[in-house]
């Protein structure tokens, strides 16, 4: 575990013993999910596995899958942590580590998909695509286990959200909810968008296609967007257009989903 | 309890004596939900805690907390019933007073959302996160529970509706399923609309930022709304434009989605 | 059982067995959901029951439903069988007939609904209202059991789907996610549109009121579709316009969500 | 179906109507457990699978398991019938038929194990083991699937009753709680006792090794009988001894329990 | 609510507290079952109903029944507090109140056998019936909802307890696990024994027929007894016989199973 | 793990590897029972916690407490393999490994007690009376987590089994069900039988008080046992008397619950 990775662990423990004893009805909650653990890894794995576990396949044995993966490729517990982080520092209603472990769909989903995607490289994908239904049905987020997802992502409220099977997204992309990477034709080759590092997508905006969304672009909400979009270029409408130049570098950094003037 | 809540339950009352006798399947469903309790006060915390109950938080405490809830703010119990007057009388669809209470996720998640409201204001901000995760899971509908909502309200459909830490909505104001009431900006103070009585905010409609949506104003669906609305506005489009003045007072209380010439 | 459903039977059960040779984990759920059953039917009515079972209304009282439906009208198992082709014959990312079956949320939605028709017309509304509920809690989609919707429909990711109480959707008709088929006024009459078999109704559309889509039309994603649409039309845009006629005569069964110049 | 089942479901379903109006709290349940169901053998599926289903095999399997086998041999479904009638003639508790079928461990056991029985003879052991340990769990009642069982049982109260591999239980019998029919030695052949018909066992008797119980015998409370008994003898203490000679030709009809001075 | 269970519930609450502390895995169990209630009725009614609750009559709709019954006949609850101090008083494995509230199954099955004869009173025979069926799935305990029972009454381990129709227990009575109080004879009359005050039944005993077993008396373990029993007699083998007269007043209250030479 | 174990191991995967061949339904229970684990002490944490896992501590945070008591005391593990090996090799209905592991109750309930007397040596005794209390929720088996056990242990049947607080039990010791070793007396010191190495206890015996029962003896069924047994003694009767001394070494090793003439 990385020395960031124990930062983070260090505060979300002293974050849940000080919620535990503020709220007894959450106290047990705090500690099987957070303070029970030996470190992030542990209950990451425990509290996902406990979200998506089901009668089929119960989370213990789900856990099991998730301690595999972690042990592979260690780097899934790295990008959780910077997932976290990511939640932390964009979003001004998330005040504390926990929240998005503990409470969001979005961090949630995304941790298990991590998972489904290791399936798949494994070439386990069956259970790579009983995972994607479970986080379809849990978490009301559907992203195909082969698509490819970098770290730092954060994705809010999450429901609705769809990720085709060729699509990519880099480092410190932020999503909103109902946001849609479609794909367009159904040829061999990618057919689904390819989102590079700090993009911005607003909440409903569907980018659908074999198309790059460049680095640091923002999407407007609502947007539909059927072309490449230029490398910190705003877009915006049904079908997007450029309707500006950031200044910011990396928009999904601070999550202004205005569409100023200068944007 | 006053009068119009009285009316409300004899009615629904009537209504599941009925039910039960014509389908036996749910004749205990009808008795548990409904007629088993003395008033409707009880029926609520019964039916709502019953679906937002879980391993860690089962649904016998939760109901506890709305009882709580229910003597600290009577209001609430009132808003409620307003509420399925809102979807009897806007929604043709609801031909009875049960329907929304027994089916509807857009009235069960607003209900539970009001418990978290109370708890917020309680200085219980971890178990308000909680059952705002709890919402959003079950209901698929994500609501801070710092927003402020009002009675009278309608929620058709409601997957993926989102309303944000800051935001403000009135009374009598119906919205339709994924609609987003979203942040903008992230400093300390209020960076979500502002929805004031008898607006009409149709499907996939976001309103994005610390804006007011004057009373009596209709957003068109699938607009993004980035500034403010005048009263009695019809606004439409990706951004929205006003294309239209409103000649009735609420459009809220009609559900018309149409944007008339003359609207 | 017709030929079709049989080979389409045949196809399934060998793809159970090999994917349960390979996938230990899953091996007794491609058991308990296909290999276990002596028709395509049987497996149907046990797999979607396990599904939208509750406590109130255990799975296995469902699936008595399922088969009394199933008797009652056999068409209903024929077009479970169509939407199935559907889903493999248009989507890329299904390359097997026990995908849609097992995993996703669409097709299970809309054979969920069939029961939930067959009830309404068969005069019990109440189990009817209260499958819709557990359609929208378990799928995310909320589909009015008095719509009356045809064979080898695809729903694709499905989340967010919102299909209104006169709606009528043709054949061969192509949906995803998050599109909304809602209503206008609040008149005795029809308020919901009219789908003509072939149409392809992209992410996140909504078309609104009694209006007609006419046959093999082309919906763009995010579009709000207020007028009726000539056949073979694309239409796009907030609120949606022409914007070409498509070449291929059911845009529906080639998934193209691009708005081609010559579209 | 012969008569004598079609008059006890007759019965069954008449109670059923009129316990489901006096008590709407179970009117569903009723429903569910008979009323929904066409005849005994559908509703006997049903309840008997609603118990011993779990999360690795679902009840919806079983019941397609209790199908199978009740065609397989149809008398299984009379001698469940016989059963209930041999509890609503020697109970005095048992005041409807639907007290043993709804309600009584004992009966409820003995039905799950004649499918397991069923397995057994049909060489699937691994199912008739798992099938047994469910019994156990549930019912707290253990009996080897290899064990032969009459009809007309009745066992009462239940817990605890253990029979082994080897024991063969006539017709008519009855058996009190805490009964043991257990094996002495280890030897290939039968290791446990043959108790002919109308033989009435009294609570926590303990009847060890391969000896016979004649027809009629009763064997009083609290013994352990390790040698034969013979026909319509009373036996008593530890060990037990031969205290008296029946008057009555079947015990197990009457249910007696005093070893009086003529018995 | 009288002094004496204030005076527990106060015991119990700051016992709960501190074991609270030290075991954080059960912090919440210990909130939920004890520390989040009003008063010792509210937790009770809670508890017991969460251990009794099922798929067909859910735990808070038996909260309710429990609570009813509280109202109507307030001296439930007082016999459940003496109920408490008989186990802590009389068991040396029972340090504090809580063990048997919250783990006693023996304690747990006789509250909830209260409210079961209290039904039968309310002339509620359906569900009198289905709660007894309840209390032998879960707790191992067969009680006919007619039996009458007194209070300060401790069943050590349970597990195999039955107790007949027309069984009448006194006051501050001991009894262990695998005690049978059982019929004989089907006449119309009463049919089961007579328990006196202060009477202890040894594990395994099994008392039958209309008898009266005096107060104070004893019944040895593995006994069965068929005959009325003198005041402060010790009885015991199969059948049992007086084999001495005890020199304390009510052997329940030390529960001293030897068989001394001069008892 | 030692050779014993492993053995052991190798033996269950291959039977489990066969019967998942041959009994579909179950083949993903003995993959995630058994072959989904690297090697015995995980297979027996999963199986374990997986049956006393409950909605207040789930299985998945009580396999990390048996995990950490398998690290703690590895004996645990292998006193779990040596009661596997003393079923298979004392009870002719046991006739592969893999049956006492995955359905005895017996066998499950010992070692759901050695992780309860654990937690108990770690003065962790809330979380070990709640694990006793689990224990005989789910297996109708009552053990003091304080009482101390033997390895080489046979529980047959195991319902209404009762070990009190200071009972000790040797090696290879064999009991049936509804044993009770129970106390006498209340005072400081141990008031609970010692039962010696190799013991055979039949069913229904109650061996009551601080009584040594002597290596190699016999307690035959139903007997009460209320003083101390020579070593190789047969005792039998209530009360217990000598009749016979055994010429075997170690009864519990074969089983032999007849009383012979030379016993």
């Amino acid at each position: 575990m990385n020395a960031a990775v124990n930062d983070l662990w260090l505060a979300m423990t002293s974050e849940a013993r000080e919620y535990g004893r503020n709220e007894p009805v959450l106290a047990s909650f705090y500690h099987a999910s957070i303070l029970n653990h030996a470190n992030f890894a542990d209950a990451l794995s425990f509290h996902i596995a406990s979200k998506v576990g089901c009668d089929s396949v119960p989370a213990m044995l789900i856990r099991d899958v998730f301690s595999e993966a972690f042990v592979s490729d260690p780097s899934i517990v790295n990008s959780a942590a910077m997932d976290i982080r990511a939640h932390f520092d964009r979003d001004p209603a998330c005040d504390h580590y926990g929240m998005p472990f503990l409470y969001f769909k979005g961090f949630q989903a995304i941790q298990a998909y991590r998972i489904a995607h290791w399936l798949w490289t494994q070439n386990r994908e069956s259970l790579a695509l009983f995972l994607q239904n479970r986080i379809a049905s849990v978490f009301d987020v559907d992203i195909h286990p082969a698509a490819v997802i970098g770290c730092g992502v954060m994705v809010d409220h999450a429901t609705g959200l769809v990720i085709g099977e060729t699509a990519v997204v880099g480092n410190n992309v932020s999503m909103l909810h109902s946001v849609t990477l479609g794909g367009c034709g159904s040829g061999p080759g990618p057919r689904h968008p390819h989102i590079r590092d700090g993009v911005l997508i607003s909440a409903g905006a569907k980018v659908l296609g074999n198309i790059v969304v460049g680095e640091g672009a923002k999407i407007a909400a609502g947007s539909v967007v059927l072309n490449t979009v230029a490398p910190h270029a705003t877009v915006a409408g049904v079908p997007a257009k450029q309707v500006g130049v950031l200044s910011v570098d990396l928009p999904a950094l601070n999550m202004d989903q205005y569409i100023n003037d200068d944007a």
